[in-house]
């Protein structure tokens, strides 16, 4: 079966045949398909999604963020094997708009997560590289349409906690959990603010050693600050939760947590809902991004932009005038575009 | 000198020298004109602000939020008065995007605070009425700098808290004052997520009577769930104060923390900076929302969005495919037009 050459080029039902039958090799050459940019490439690659669309979106989508320090790679190495001892399937994706492989990632070190990496009901793919967090992100959604299609039953998403990613992150997935340490004040100075209210769950991790006492103190600090969010409206109230990634401390009750969340949404439907809207938000958000970054990247207002930018910070213009001159000006340069 | 007729037309000159000698008449005529959809008024509109704009920027700009039955009225009444026995001209403006004015307004209500109104050195304007946040934000943000042209130097924006109109108010204020009520829970259930983050001052209102136990409660429970937030990158801490707006309690303290925050963030240089990333935020944002509500009137365009938003929910086509073949649809459409 496996004789193909490596660098033989397949066609699309040879894709979806190996992805619809878990095979992680031919799912990686998919996944490398769906990044690439050539034109070739991409209309392979709709063929692909398109076909495995509807066999996608059964699994339970786990956003997982924290500050780096936090033990993000060993609390997700941990989980996953804890996982697969359940009998789940895992994939792990990661967000890192800053990853640029060739450089060697913070994200992108599969060796990072090499006992996990060598499990059969593994998968770990490093972060799509890119221009603009809009298009790695792109990239990471569909990568997770691939990888339901393969039968992974769990997926986890990371990202690196400081900066837009985790929105994206957010918007992807069913559950958003936030790592953290204990001791709050300065080892949350790198958490973006907001990043807080998205969370499902707090897991407070290196709950071990000296530490356990510090790690409980703070759990009720995070429960008091969460208590004084308002409520979600799918019910949900979140959690806070200690852990020891380092002693496998905690993954017992975390995953309790998460089932919990999910027997709830779906049993009054907001886990369909918010796919539902997500999926919606995917489609508007792209739109979005399209249409700026084409206005963005136009030669043509490249320097008008430029120009108004500095006469909005001399006082000589307002910014709500500035920008219906600059759209007049895009609209009747697009007009002239052959 | 005001002897003109109430309909008579003014020049822009009028306008200006009007606006300029502080003419409260003048101002509001100025402002009607501004939010004025007609062709005529545009024009006119473009360059009132342009030659009032390098008089504006001189006052110090303060979003209020709170959901209703905080007291906000009563609070903005009272810190309006005091404001104006220390000297200062007050300008209070909302930003209420569900406002219709002839069903009445909850925030367009003028007789709501009759004896600031009442007062020399007052100016209060009920939000624009308007389709979309951004526009009615947009005209908010001009008014605001034909006031600071007439001289008020501070300017209160309120919004109603419930909506993302919070977020317009923060991305054209200063400092940003959260009024809240003691007892934290069910009260703060009707507070968007994220914003209790863009607070700079949070005070807890109706600290009279049985309540001031309860206010002192929540104070500390409101700092500590503060000390988990991250700090701000311009240095400031975000207070927690108590106050009774009905009898007038804790408006010095309100008014010195204020002060604090302009002396601190002025010194510092992130006044400026900030006041500058502003401006030219709201220069990315109008391109944004000019593009964006573009493509999504186009008359060609709308049944389409219908026809993919269906196909997506029933996972016939991935949004993020969908998004591209709805971008290049209308950018075919546009460079057909004449």
């Amino acid at each position: 079966m496996k004789n193909y050459k490596p660098k033989k080029r397949l066609n699309a039902s040879e894709y979806i045949k190996g992805i619809l039958s878990g095979d992680r090799v031919i799912l990686s050459r998919a996944i490398t398909v769906i990044e690439s940019n050539l034109e070739n490439d991409k209309i392979l690659s709709k063929k692909i999604i398109q076909e495995i669309l509807p066999k996608s979106g059964n699994s339970i989508r786990i956003g997982i963020t924290g500050v780096p320090g936090v033990g993000k790679s060993t609390f997700i190495e941990v989980f996953g094997k804890y996982l697969i001892e359940q009998g789940h399937k895992v994939a792990v994706l990661s967000i890192d708009p800053s990853s640029q492989r060739s450089k060697g990632s913070i994200l992108g070190d599969k060796t990072r997560m090499e006992e996990l990496a060598n499990l059969e009901n593994a998968y770990i793919r490093p972060s799509a590289s890119g221009d603009t967090l809009g298009g790695v992100a792109n990239k990471t959604g569909e990568t997770m349409l691939l990888c339901e299609a393969a039968g992974y039953d769990v997926i986890l998403i990371e990202t690196v906690g400081v900066g837009q990613s985790e929105t994206a992150v957010h918007g992807m997935t069913d559950f958003f959990l936030l790592l953290m340490l204990s001791g709050a004040g300065d080892e949350l100075q790198g958490i973006k603010r907001g990043i807080m209210e998205m969370a499902d769950l707090i897991v407070i991790n290196k709950a071990d050693g000296d530490n356990v006492k510090k790690t409980e103190l703070s759990k009720r600090e995070f429960e008091n600050a969460l208590h004084l969010f308002p409520g979600l409206p799918n019910g949900w109230t979140p959690k806070v939760l200690t852990a020891s990634a380092l002693y496998s401390k905690g993954l017992i009750d975390i995953w309790t947590t998460i089932e919990e969340f999910i027997t709830l949404t779906k049993g009054n439907g907001f886990f369909k809902k918010h796919r539902n809207e997500q999926s919606l938000g995917i489609l508007k958000e792209g739109i979005e991004q399209g249409l700026t970054s084409g206005f963005f990247r136009s030669k043509a207002i490249k320097p008008l932009i430029e120009q108004y930018e500095q006469q909005i910070l001399n006082a000589e213009i307002n910014p709500y005038e500035a920008a219906q001159l600059l759209l007049s000006e895009y609209f009747e340069e697009l007009k002239k575009r052959k």
